[in-house]
Order: C-alpha cells, then sequence, then structure tokens
C-alpha cells in the first residue's frame, strides 16, 4: 500500500484500491511483480540519447531509433523528456534522431546550467555526422532559457541551430490565444505564396 | 422575450431571465432600449478594413486604427474576424494597420472566393503604401485555404506574403500537442543563437 501509493498520481484512496484487487488477484500480483522485479534489467536509458531502450543481452544499451541505420544522421532533435521524444515520433515529422536532456534550467528550481548533460551532447555533435540541432524544449520560460543556453554552447561547432516555431496550434483560435503567443505567431511569419 | 433569445448563447431560459430583470428595473430598460435604437447610427463597420467605428457625425467611417497616422502604413494584417483584430491589438505586437476579411472560405458551409472581399483588399494594397500583407487567418483547414487563395490573389501585387506561425502556444507542452501541431512546430523551425 504505502509503495504503491508513491507511483505518480496515486493517492492513498487509490493505492487502497489497487491493493484490495492485487489480493483477491494473486496471480494477477505474482505477475506484476515479476516483471516489475526485471524491468530495470530490461529497460535503461540509451547511452547516446538517453530515450528508452531495451537492453540486450551483448550489452548493448542503445534504443531502436539510434539502432535505426535509416535515420538521418544529420539531423538532431534535443528534447525536454522522453514523452516529448515519444510525441514528435508519433508525429512521424522527424526523420533524424533526439537527445533527451532530462531536465530544463529553472533557476526556481535551482536547476543550473552544470546539471544539464551538455557534455554528452557536445561529444555526439563532434564525433557524427551531425549539421543541425533542432533544440525541441517546450516554449514555457524554462524551456526557452535552456534553448538560449544551448544555443550559445553549441555556437562554435559548425552545426546550424534551430528552434521549433511557436504560434497559434492546430485549429487554435486567435480570438483565444494569449498574448505572448499571438505576439510569437506574428513575429514567426514566414512568407507563402509564390 | 422572442426577440431577446436572439441574442447569441441566449437561450429560452436566459432570455426568460433577462425579461423578468428588465421588467423589475424599468431604468435599465429604458437606458438599454434608447442605446440600442441609436446603435446603427453610432457604431458601423471601418470602410477601409471592416473594424467596428464610431460614425463621426462628418459622415467619416474610418475606424481609429485606419486614422492612426502613428500606424506603420507597410504592413497590413489580414485577419478573419474583428475579434481576432481585437486580440492582436491586444498582444501589441502589430504595428501596421489590418483587413477584416468577415469570413473564410469554407467548403463545406458553400462559402467560395467570390465571397470573399478580395477586391478592397486588392484596392488597398494597389493605392496604399503596403509592402508587405500578413495573413494572420487562424490555423484551420478553412483558414489554411484562405491563406493561401489570398497569397495566390495578392502574388504580382509587389508584396510580400506572410503567413503567422503556427506552432506550440507558450507554455505550452509537447507531450501533449497534437500531430499536426508538432509536425508544424519542426517544420517552422528558425535559426537561433549566433
Amino acid at each position: 500500500m504505502r509503495l504503491l501509493a508513491r507511483l505518480p498520481g496515486v493517492g492513498e484512496k487509490t493505492a487502497m484500491r489497487f491493493a484490495l484487487h492485487l489480493i483477491t488477484d494473486a496471480a494477477l500480483a505474482r505477475e506484476l511483480g515479476a516483471s516489475l522485479v526485471e524491468l530495470p534489467a530490461r529497460i535503461g536509458p540509451c547511452e547516446r540519447c538517453g530515450n528508452l531502450a531495451e537492453l540486450s543481452a551483448d550489452g548493448q544499451v542503445r534504443c531502436s531509433i539510434c539502432r535505426d541505420t535509416r535515420r538521418d544522421p544529420t539531423l538532431l532533435c534535443v528534447v525536454a523528456k522522453i514523452q516529448d521524444l515519444l510525441a514528435i515520433e508519433r508525429s512521424g515529422a522527424m526523420r533524424g534522431r533526439y537527445f533527451v536532456l532530462g531536465k530544463l534550467l529553472s533557476p526556481l528550481d535551482g536547476i543550473g546550467p552544470e546539471e544539464l548533460p551538455l557534455r554528452s551532447l557536445v561529444a555526439i555533435i563532434r564525433s557524427e555526422a551531425v549539421t543541425e540541432a533542432i533544440i525541441a524544449t517546450p516554449p514555457s520560460v524554462d524551456g526557452e532559457a535552456t534553448a538560449l543556453y544551448i544555443a550559445r554552447e553549441l555556437s562554435g561547432l559548425g552545426v546550424r541551430t534551430t528552434r521549433i516555431a511557436s504560434g497559434i496550434p492546430h485549429g487554435g483560435d486567435l480570438e483565444f490565444a494569449d498574448q505572448i503567443t499571438l505576439g510569437r505567431a506574428l513575429e514567426g511569419r514566414r512568407r507563402i505564396g509564390e
């Protein structure tokens, strides 16, 4: 019960419901327990990009995207967290590979530049064929600060550093957009036609 | 009651509540009634841009933005509706003037190109010092179709036609963004740093 309540979004009541269910379904309890025990030995962070990777028997710790040779090696998309990587993958718009920061600069939470895995990022850019680093951190205060910091750190490495567009989302209404988003949508305008 | 229920978003019950209130507050009923009678003679569409304009005694029917000489005459922002114009004004990001289409192309609703006020738009661009037309229709299916149609119609007029950015809104989370928005955010990426 106490352990179940440590799952994200699970409070005491939900933990109790889970516990009571697991008591009545002993088979589920055993199966779930066994796979949880195995989990850390089977899934871990990809040693290159930080994505989830299935650990293979030969000790290779690369995720399926990093191993996929059909991926464009010149494009590297830098994201804040694995969930964002998965969302971009679902969109099908990214042909290249990724790099998961795991955190964003956040003065309020005491997260400074030294906590970002910048050294690994620079090592990848130096050793691989990357020509463009797309900073896809969220367009929040922390996300923008992180993007600018990374752009500065990457300058001089000979890669083109770009930032994903911020603006009105698909199907969104200008009338109900916040002022910063409207400002960015205008500022980030691009030529059409011709 | 019947007339009150014709106001947008007002159903029978709300209309009844309004009516009962107006019966008990005769002063409000008289004042509201008198100003509604006057309304069409005081406020009308700006003859240049379609924004709301206070009709002045000398018969001038230009809105305050079109009359404002401090506005940048080279920038023209094309919007779908007055509410969008007001939203962009609140953002403070637009130094130029506007043009309100009043509607968007919509095959499903039977709104074709001939219903857009393209002739007025072209006349403004031809006769004024406009160098850039910013198409700020919403990034919806109808809004995009309208933007492309206008861009094509304006090509050859010697103005630069641009489209506002579509992407992740300020403070938005990539994880919860829809796939089209993520695709646009990546496609519309811009250089940062340096």
